[in-house]
Order: C-alpha cells, then sequence, then structure tokens
C-alpha cells in the first residue's frame, strides 16, 4: 500500500490554491522555496534521525546532538550555505543544541554590547566557531530580577583586571544553555565594582575552559544543571551551573559599547545610547514570536490530520465511523488553535518590520517609539508563548489516548516549548510591564501627548469609552471595522477602570500591587487587540492566490470571534456588547467553523512541513496511522526480549509464592 | 545547618491549629494515622527510592518497577497489612505498576461482572496473586466507542469454546497497563458471536502467558506499545499491545453474571440487572476525584512552599527581595489552585457516600437515581481531570525556571497525571453525557417528573430564571445562599437556554451536534455547582480546631470567587448578576487573598506529605531548597566526567575547524 493518501479525499475538499497559501505561510516566494529545499535536505539525511530521541539516555543523547551540531556545521560549510541557509537548517534539525545560544544570544550579544574595537577581535572567532559562547545572566537564586544578581566583576588597578567572584551559593550561574558541556567562552552578567562603588549588573566576556583540552580554567567550576521536563526535548541541551572562585580577566573583557572603565579603573558612560540594548530585545522577541507560530502549527498539523484520520461513533448500518474533526466540540477545540497559528505567523511578520523600524530610528537617534515598542514586544512574547503552550497540549488531548505516546511527537514538543513562558522573561512579569505602560498612557490622557503605534487607539478615548456595538445579525461581526472597534473599546474600557481604581489608593505603587492581576488582564486585553489587528490589516492586502484571501477571512474570523467567546466577561463587563450580541458572535463562529472544515488538511498542509520535521506518525502527511504505530511499537527497548528482563527475580517469585526468599 | 526549618517563620504565622486540618483533610483520624504510619515507613525505606526515575532508560526503569512492586508486595505479606493499609503502601511507593490495574480494574472486573462461582474459583488466584491480570478493552482503532470494538468471541459449540479472535490491524488490543511484559491473564472485550449473531461487546477472561515460564500462549502476539509522555513517569507501566489468532477459552470464561452462553449455545440475560455495572464505574470515578485532589495538592504544596522561599524584586537598601508568593498576581494564580485541591477533596469524599448510597440502592433493586448519578460522577470526573492537569502545569510555571527541573518534580507530576483527562472516559465525551442528561432533565420540566439529587435545583427553575442577585457589597459574597443560588441560577439558565436553542432544530441530534460547544459549557456549569454546593454543605457541618472552620470558609470563598471571575461571561450573559457584582466579587476575592496568605504554608503542611512523597526539591519541608539543588545537580550522568563523551569526535573538530575530515 505505499504511496497510498489516506488523506486523499480531505484534500480534493479544498476550496483554495494551496501552493499560494504556501507562499503567503512563508512570507515571500523566495523564503518559501529556501525553507523547502532546506527542509528536504534535512529530512532526507540519516544523520538527523531523530525519532530515537525519546529512548536515549541522557549522555547518549547529548553526545548524539554534539555529533548533529558538528554534522550540521559541516554541512552548512561543504555547501556553502548562505547566512539564512545555515540558520534554517539549524532550524530544521529541530533540536536543541548549544549552537542556538552561540548564535541566538552569545554573537548578538557582542554585536549589541561590544565596541568596534572588540566585535572585530571576537565575532571573527565566534562566526568561524573556533569558540563557542553562552550567554549566563541567570543565577540559582536570581532570574527575573536582573538587577539582583550577585556574581561580582571587581577591577583591580594593580593588574588591569576585573576579577569575577561567586560570593555565595545562590550567585552560581545556573540555567544557560550551552554552558554545562559544550561553550568555551560566556557573556557572564555581574556587578561592576570599581575603587569599592557598585555600578551594576554590566557584561564581560569570560573564557570558561582550556582551548587544548576543554578542561575548565582554574578557579571555574561548572557542570551541567540535570534533567528537565520530557524525553529527548530539552535534554539534548547543556544548562549548566558555573561557580567563579576569583577569576582574572584582561579589562578589555567588559563589554564597553555602552558604559566603560578605564585604566585607571574610572567608570564613565560612551556616547552610545543606552537605549541600544532594547533593539536586541525586539529582535530576540520577534524571533520568540516567530517560533511561537511554529510550534504551535506543528501541533495543530497534527491534530488535525489525526482528527480526520480517527472515527469514533456514529457508524450507520455497520459503515465507517465519524471522522472526530466533524464532532463541534473538536472544531471549537481545534480550529480556534489553527486560527492562532495563522494569527501569531502575521504579527510575526509584522514584529519583523517593527525590529526594523526601530533600528533605523535608534540610528537617527529617535527613541520616541521605544516604549511602546518595548510593551508591544513585550506583550506579544507573553501572549503568544502563553498560547502556543496551552495549545500544544490541546492538540494532544484532540488525539485522545494515542497523543500521549511519544511516536505522536506532542509530548516532546510540548515538553521543548514551555521553557518560552518562563525565558526571556517571565510572562506574568512581562504582563506587569505591559500594564505599567498601559497606566502610564491613562494617565497622560488629555494631556496632549499621543499614544502611537499599537496604543494609538487610546487617543480615541472619549469615543471608545461612550460608544455602543452595533451588531443586529451574526453576520455582522465579519466587518473588521466592527469587531476593531469592540476590541479597542474592551482593552480601553479595562485599562481606563484600572487607572480609576488605582487613582483611589494614596500610594500608587501599593495600589498597582494590589490590582495587578486585574492589571494583567488588561494587558492581556491590549496584546489579544494587537494580534486581532495585524490579522485585520493583513486581509486589507492584495492576497493572490484562488480562495486564499476568503480562507484566511475566516480564519481571521475564528481568532477573534473565539477570542471574543472565551473572554466574554470582559466584552459584557464593560458593557460595549449585549448578551444578545454575544450569542449572535457565537452564532457566527459556529457558521465559519463549517467554512473552514473542509479546507482544514490543505490550511495545515500550507505550512509545508517535512514527515521528519513534524516527527509525528499521528500527523504524517498520508495519514497512514495505524501501521506506523504498530511498527514504531515494537521497537521499544522493553520488546527487545518477550520476557522482560527482572522476571526470574521479581515476576516470577511473586507468582509463586517464593517472595520471602527473594533477593529484593 | 542540617534540621534548620527556613519556613518556621511561615508556619508560626498560621492563624488555625494544622493537627486538625490534618484530619479534615484526611477524612478521619483513623484514616490520618494510617496514611501518616504508612507513608513514612515507605518513605523511610530506602528500597523506595525514587528521585533516580527520570535519568533511567526504559529497560532498568521498568525492571526496577518490577522490583519495587514485588518488594512492595513481599512487605505486606511479611506485616501482615490490612487490605487498606495494603492499598496505602501502594499508594505512597507512587510508581505506575501493573499491580495499578490488577488491583483497580481487573479485581473489580471480576467481583462485579463474574458469577459467584467464577469468582470463587479467580478471586483467590487473584487475591494471592498468583496470577496477575488487566483489562484489555482499548484497541488501536476503537477507545471512546466501545460499541465499534472490533475484536471477536465466537463460540464453537462442538468444543464448548470461544474462540477469541482478531480480525484486523485495528482490532489489535492497545493500551491496556500490565498487559505489554506483566500480565498473565487479562479481561478482554470483544463481540460475542453465536450462532453467526452478534451480540454486542462482553468481557472475557483469557490467559495470556504460560504460568510456567512466562511466555505467551500460543496465537497470542504481545508486546510493549512504547514510551509515553515524560520522563520516568507512566513509562514504568507496560501498556501493552495484543492480537489474538483464534485463541480458544473454555465456555465458562465469559463473565456471566448479566447474561450467559448455555452450552448449545443460546445467549441469554441473567435475572441479574444490567444496571449492576454502574456500580463498579460510580465507584471507579470517585477514586479517581479522589486522585484528582490528591495531585493537584502535591503540585500545589511544591508551589506554596517554594513560592514562600523564592525571592525576586523589591529589595529595600539591600535587605532581602521580597517572596513571590507576595505578590497578588502570584496569588492569583496559586489561591485559586489550593481551593480547588480542598473543593476536590470534599467532593470526593461525597462521592464515596454516593457509592454507598448507590449501591445500597442497586441491592435494593431501586436504579431511580442512577441516571443522576453517572452524569454526576461522569461530569466530576471530567471537571476534576481537567482542573488538575491544567493546575500541575500552572504550578510548573509558577515555580520559574527551576520548576522545569525533573527535580522540581512537577514535569513527572504532569507527564504521568495528564492521561486521567483521557483514561476512563474522554473528558469531552463525558461531558456530553452531562449535557445528555441535562436536555432531558429541562425536557421533562413541567411534566412532574421530579428531578432529584444534584440536579434538584431544576426543579426551582421557575425562580432561578427571574430571581437577581442581590448583592450589594463585596461581604455579601460570603453569603453561602447568595453564591449557591447565583451558581443554580447560572447553571439553570444555561441548560434551559440550550434547551431552547435546540428545538429550533427539527432534528435534535443535528441540533445535539450543532450546539455541543455550547452544551458542554452548560455541563461545566452544572458539575461546577456541585463542587461548590458540595463545600459549602461541608461548612454546614462540625468542624474541630481552632480557626479550622474560619480558614475553610476563606479557602471556600477563593474557590467560588475564582470560578466566578473566570466565567464571569456565563454570569454576565445570563444577566443573573450586574458587571457592578462582578466587580465586588473581585474586591472579596482580593481580600480572601490577604485572609490566606498568611495561613498557605500551614494549608499545605496540613496534607501531610513527606519529602518522599513529594518527590520535589523546591516542595520539600524544610525550605532549603538552594543547596539541593545544587547537589542533586551533580548527580546527572552528564556531570560523570569533565570534559564531555563527544568531545574528541565532535566539539574539538569543530572548533579546530577540522570537520572536514572528521568522522561525523
Ligand atoms: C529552558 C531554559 C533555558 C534558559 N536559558 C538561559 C540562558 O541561556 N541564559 C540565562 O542567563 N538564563 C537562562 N534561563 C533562565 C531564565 O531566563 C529564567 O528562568 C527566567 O528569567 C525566569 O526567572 P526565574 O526562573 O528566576 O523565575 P522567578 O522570577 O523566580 O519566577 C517565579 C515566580 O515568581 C513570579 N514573579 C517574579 N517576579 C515577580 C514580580 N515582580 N511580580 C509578580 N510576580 C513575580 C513569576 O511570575 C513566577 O511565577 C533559562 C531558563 C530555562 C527554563
Ligand atoms: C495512560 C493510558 C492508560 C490506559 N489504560 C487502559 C487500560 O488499562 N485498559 C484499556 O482498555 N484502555 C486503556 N486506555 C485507553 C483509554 O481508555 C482510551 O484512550 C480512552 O478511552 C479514550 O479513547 P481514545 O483514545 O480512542 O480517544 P478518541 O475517542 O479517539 O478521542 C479522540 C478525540 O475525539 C473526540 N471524540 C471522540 N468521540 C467523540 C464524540 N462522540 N463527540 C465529540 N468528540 C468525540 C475526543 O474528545 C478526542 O478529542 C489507556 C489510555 C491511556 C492514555
Ligand atoms: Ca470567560
Amino acid at each position: 500500500m505505499a504511496g497510498v493518501d489516506y488523506l486523499a479525499d480531505e484534500r480534493n475538499k479544498a476550496e483554495f490554491d494551496v501552493d499560494s497559501m504556501k507562499i503567503v505561510w512563508a512570507g515571500s516566494r523566495h523564503t518559501f522555496e529556501v525553507a523547502d529545499r532546506i527542509s528536504k535536505l534535512v529530512a532526507n539525511d540519516p544523520a538527523f534521525r531523530k525519532d530515537d530521541r525519546p529512548m536515549l539516555p541522557r549522555k547518549e543523547l547529548f553526545k548524539n546532538t554534539l555529533r548533529k551540531a558538528a554534522y550540521a556545521w559541516k554541512r552548512i560549510i561543504e555547501l556553502r550555505l548562505t547566512e539564512e541557509e545555515a540558520s534554517k537548517l539549524r532550524f530544521f534539525v529541530d533540536e536543541p543544541a548549544y549552537t542556538d545560544l552561540h548564535w541566538g544570544m552569545f554573537v548578538p550579544a557582542l554585536k549589541g554590547q561590544c565596541t568596534d574595537e572588540q566585535q572585530s577581535k571576537w565575532l571573527p572567532l565566534a562566526y568561524k566557531m573556533q569558540i563557542i559562547g553562552c550567554y549566563a545572566q541567570t543565577e540559582l537564586g536570581h532570574g527575573s530580577n536582573v538587577q539582583g544578581l550577585e556574581t561580582t566583576a571587581t577591577f583591580d588597578p594593580q593588574t588591569d583586571e576585573f576579577v569575577i567572584h561567586s560570593p555565595t551559593l545562590t550567585s552560581s550561574k545556573w540555567w544557560p544553555g550551552g554552558l554545562g558541556k559544550a561553550s568555551t567562552h560566556a557573556v557572564v552578567y555581574a556587578r561592576l565594582i570599581t575603587d569599592g562603588k557598585d555600578h551594576g549588573v554590566h557584561g564581560f566576556i569570560v573564557q570558561l575552559r582550556s582551548m587544548e583540552d576543554h578542561k575548565p580554567l582554574p578557579g571555574i567550576t561548572v557542570g551541567d544543571i540535570g534533567m528537565k521536563f520530557g524525553n529527548g526535548a530539552y535534554n539534548t541541551m547543556d544548562n549548566g551551573v558555573l561557580t567563579f572562585d576569583h577569576v582574572r580577566i584582561p579589562r578589555d573583557q567588559m563589554m564597553m559599547r555602552v558604559s566603560q572603565v578605564t585604566r585607571e579603573g574610572k567608570y564613565k558612560q560612551s556616547d552610545v545610547p543606552r537605549q541600544l540594548v532594547y533593539g536586541t530585545m525586539v529582535y530576540v522577541r520577534q524571533q520568540i514570536v516567530a517560533d511561537a507560530s511554529c510550534a504551535l502549527s506543528k501541533a495543530v498539523c497534527i491534530a488535525t490530520r489525526y482528527s480526520a484520520v480517527r472515527r469514533q461513533f456514529g457508524s450507520q448500518n455497520g459503515g465507517p465511523e465519524t471522522q472526530v474533526i466533524d464532532y463541534k466540540t473538536q472544531q471549537n477545540r481545534l480550529f480556534p488553535l489553527l486560527a492562532s497559528a495563522y494569527a501569531f505567523r502575521f504579527v510575526g511578520e509584522w514584529l519583523k518590520w517593527l525590529y526594523t523600524d526601530v533600528t533605523q530610528r535608534l540610528a537617527a537617534n529617535d527613541f520616541s517609539t521605544l516604549p511602546e515598542a518595548h510593551a508591544c514586544t513585550a506583550g506579544l512574547k507573553s501572549l503568544t508563548t502563553t498560547a502556543t503552550a496551552d495549545g500544544i497540549e490541546e492538540c494532544r488531548k484532540l488525539c485522545g489516548g494515542h497523543g500521549y505516546l511519544c511516536t505522536s511527537g506532542l509530548p516532546e514538543l510540548f515538553a521543548v516549548y514551555v521553557p518560552a513562558c518562563t525565558y526571556e522573561g517571565d510572562n506574568v512579569v512581562l504582563l506587569l510591564q505591559v500594564a505599567r505602560f498601559l497606566m502610564k498612557t491613562v494617565s497622560q490622557i488629555g494631556s496632549g501627548k499621543q499614544p502611537v503605534g499599537t496604543i494609538a487607539y487610546m487617543g480615541r478615548v472619549e469615543h471608545l469609552l461612550k460608544s455602543r456595538c452595533s451588531v443586529q445579525r451574526a453576520e455582522d461581526w465579519l466587518n473588521p471595522s466592527q469587531v476593531l472597534e469592540a476590541f479597542e473599546a474592551r482593552a480601553t474600557r479595562m485599562s481606563v477602570s484600572c487607572g480609576q481604581n488605582l487613582s483611589k489608593f494614596s500610594n500608587p505603587e501599593e495600589g498597582f500591587a494590589e490590582l495587578s492581576a486585574d492589571l494583567v488582564e488588561a494587558a492581556v486585553a491590549h496584546c489579544q487587540l494587537i494580534v486581532v489587528s495585524k490579522f485585520l490589516e493583513k486581509l486589507q492586502q492584495d492576497i493572490p492566490g484562488e480562495g486564499v484571501k476568503q480562507l484566511l477571512q475566516a480564519v481571521c474570523g475564528i481568532y477573534y470571534l473565539s477570542l471574543l467567546h472565551k473572554h466574554q466577561g470582559d466584552f459584557l463587563a464593560t458593557s460595549y456588547i449585549t448578551p444578545k450580541q454575544a450569542a449572535l458572535a457565537s452564532d457566527q463562529l459556529r457558521a465559519l467553523y463549517s467554512k473552514v472544515r473542509p479546507n482544514a488538511i490543505a490550511l495545515v498542509d500550507s505550512f509545508n512541513y517535512t514527515d521528519h520535521f513534524l516527527g509525528s506518525i499521528l500527523g504524517c502527511y498520508d495519514g497512514n496511522v495505524y501501521p506506523k504505530l504498530y511498527e514504531a511499537a515494537k521497537k521499544d527497548p522493553l520488546n527487545d526480549t518477550v520476557v522482560p528482563d527482572g522476571y526470574h527475580e521479581y515476576l516470577k517469585p511473586l507468582l509463586k509464592q517464593q517472595l520471602h526468599s527473594a533477593k529484593l
């Protein structure tokens, strides 16, 4: 039966041009072509096999990752891949590795925080991987509060060196990826101390291991922090622990772009504005949003295909049972996630633009949009990663029992993804930052200062506070301006109401703390509005391909109407909509499910994922799930023997009532 | 520093008597004493060590579980433990094993579905573990829809035997725990066929493996289905796959309590009522609800203690930072889960009573309360397992980065728990059953038939449809009858509204399918009402111990007010409460957080969990988290060597730019 496509019927139902949708999803024909080519290259190379990952014990797993990373680098060189292609290759290898931190954090930190002179020394080494770097900020006792880090870097004017030291157990660096076993160097954040004065946290380049034999240098104690959530998953990464015992580095290994220490030990600011760091932050966060859409779309692709394969109940006269994707409850759980994957893709694309915009403004010394860009990226990072983590687990549940098997791919996808809710800013801490920005904006209403960018709607606060939703029929909920106003009104009202409640406190900080749960909800409302508005903006553009735009309109409708239903309480409490209008929204949502249903498989085919990248039997392209599950089961080590190891020692004596004399 | 209690300050703050609360949590002094004694026995026995679980590869992990199960049985015999004590011992060993299915499913199936004669043959063997049994219902292609199973049991009158056969790949038994490697016998569900006629699915006792050498008997192919979610976790269990090739069993191995096949091959019902099976179902589900409160309370205990240890931000003048448990956002995520753990405990206790009640009624041929009991247990199973699975993951996130480490205990707790949302009835499928019951009740309104038990409130439908919430001040939300009416009104209105919408469809089945997402929400509202009302009822009782009842009142308030806030949309859409009243509920909720805060550690101490049972460094009793994390990290196999395996083959050639000649 090789080659039979069990989902062919589903594919034939599609009412839009899948090839065009693939381009839309990829962002451009060029991006599509690179991704398509590189993903196939990886998928067809047995050296990149990953289905054995859940079965490997830690040491073998890690060694295998070292092999893949080296092999990937070898291929990158052999094939003379461009930077874009190389990064796509690492992406499709789909295995967390020290190289992620080297390219994703170490190199950007060097670029963002080193002087030109420093860059010309370190970057060539890093680019050729003659050194491997990691990003060592978090400590055992200090994560979210970076200003509370305890590691010290004390300037010694005698020798023109910094002395890096870990004064306490809690000051041990703890978590940095690539630190445990692989890195030769680290960007280390430590309190800069000159002449007895603490200048706060600064970054330093520290060599950790000998370039000869990879042994830790004197004064450095380093190791792996142990197993993390899940089989395979993030255990391919050597998150590490590191303590310094008075380790000396030359003065020029402080990253001196923004502030410097002179030969005499004088601390001073350079003329490069501090705000520059925000550029890197926007860059990293837009990457995280892009990754969210990728992880969520993988999970959705698996659950959607399997929901079309899986049949349960409803057989008439011995005919086939109903495909579970036809159940409205299944659609009601699955399609909003499908829609979210698209929504996050488009808001991610827009964030790329924002990054360019911010960079250009910074270059022109224009810092006016920074607070807004900062709040917006913080909020979108939080929103998309939380929704993605929850969404992956929901997709797993949508697959019933079989979703619990490692071969479904979903357990590993979940386990490897969830820390995105914590790293690069704990999601709740980030929402509190957004809330601060919102409260600041609210407090400036009427001051003449016009809110810009994603918060511009607050400029229409008067209108938004008094208007009422004018929806009368279910279809009215397809009107973009109606929808936008509903989300704007909800966000505005929640922020304004928080602002009013805050003003009742004599101590604003106390008020903020006391009301922080409400403030977080207001922040979520603001962030959801951004995603909805960027999706609607996307649909204003020309989108080629038969039926493509129509389908995206339905998908967008599912996104905002499912949000509206989920947060119905907000919309009703702020009295912008009536219960009747909320019910009409639900009616329209159901109608959109029916619209999307025949296109569901084609919508996930549009992600253009290879079976290798998906790594899921339940999600395999041809839908031939059951024989593959059966074959895969045989490979479990437990099946090496028919009678299990331990039968003679433990099972037999128990069954034969001879436990009293058994050695246990 | 051994023996220092880092949480002593927190413990001193408690405003209630912890020892009394421990009794309340356990259910009785007797239950407390048994649990306390047995949990310490397990904790103090190094043979039951479990912290190495995440590091063990599958085969070793499984072998180790065989050892523990045998050792546990040995101890049970040596110590002459009672049935209650033995089951507590297995519980505190805290490792999924074939024995769970043997005692939890195989033995109850024999008891519930075998004739007295059959029971007297099989039960003694099972009680002594001279045979090991599992429960083989689910197939590769058939789970929720049990009536769709494909395995056949065809009666052969010539030999007076049944021929058990797997006609297709999808008919392979798939998932049964204990089947893969350990069981000697199984209760197998198969379509009974006599004389060419299909009588639907029935249960059969089938021997799988030789009692001599444990090899599968002729015609039986059996093995393990492979790795499941998580490290350690459910991988200690040998969930299995099984196919039959015309396997013959004697006629008397059909479980014949309810229906029988005679020597002549005639199929007939016995005089024992079919409804008896519901008794077992109520029993199994009350156990699942009890397990939910246990799993959730473990997670909450870990997150609460760690939130008191963890400090982040807010340091003044170099003093200590703020304990994260003092942040209102942290409380707003954590305390409702703490409250849920208590709520589920009490509703679980009530379900035990319900089981007794149902059993007595069945014995008296009174089936009148069965539909209600069935709906209620289905709904509570769904509600509590969903909330627990989500709650464990939220607790993990509440621990920031460190929650992602296996040593936090939370990843394994999550991975081992989540299938409870799927087995014993997929949670959505169960809610749809509840919804059917609700719609039936609604359709009978006015027919004179009085709804009983947990649905009795529907008898007051007229009042509940027209009444309005009379809360005027935040404290009014502490009034139990106000609260109860709010939850009753919400549930009633959602059900009635669904009923009205259904009546617009000419085909009721079509209507049910189309509106199923709304119906599921109505079912959730009904189930939440049950939990709230049982908590409130509990508080009507005499509860001894200083401050205990007061604290439980606060905890109960947090439970229902956080639900009210989360589902504010329902309450507002049904117009029972106003936005202003919803806001007052939030105010009261915040006040209750402050009330509970100083008691938080004592409230989780009341669970009386040993450090062994918790299995979490972050949750350890003494709060001495950091040194323990540091020591535990050293034990990872990756730290066996300073320079990792694979350095010479993969890292060195990369760093030295010699990959071209490296063998990868
Ligand atoms: C897989 C993984 C990889 C990582 N990689 C790196 C790396 O390469 N380099 C590196 O330096 N670090 C790394 N980290 C560390 C990561 O950056 C931190 O875990 C993250 O910053 C969160 O900090 P924390 O763990 O201290 O959480 P905490 O701040 O301790 O959070 C604990 C709880 O407190 C709450 N909380 C904290 N502050 C507040 C507040 N002010 N108000 C309200 N609530 C609050 C949080 O919401 C959370 O619920 C990694 C972590 C993980 C899990
Ligand atoms: C860890 C574990 C242990 C187990 N142990 C055992 C055991 O010991 N013995 C045994 O016999 N079985 C066992 N099982 C199997 C378990 O009972 C089934 O997985 C469970 O009944 C769910 O069925 P399913 O997997 O077929 O899910 P499916 O029914 O295929 O569910 C897939 C999706 O379809 C949806 N769906 C299905 N029907 C409907 C409907 N009518 N309307 C709307 N939506 C629907 C579900 O909600 C779900 O989202 C175990 C499973 C697990 C995960
Ligand atoms: Ca809601």
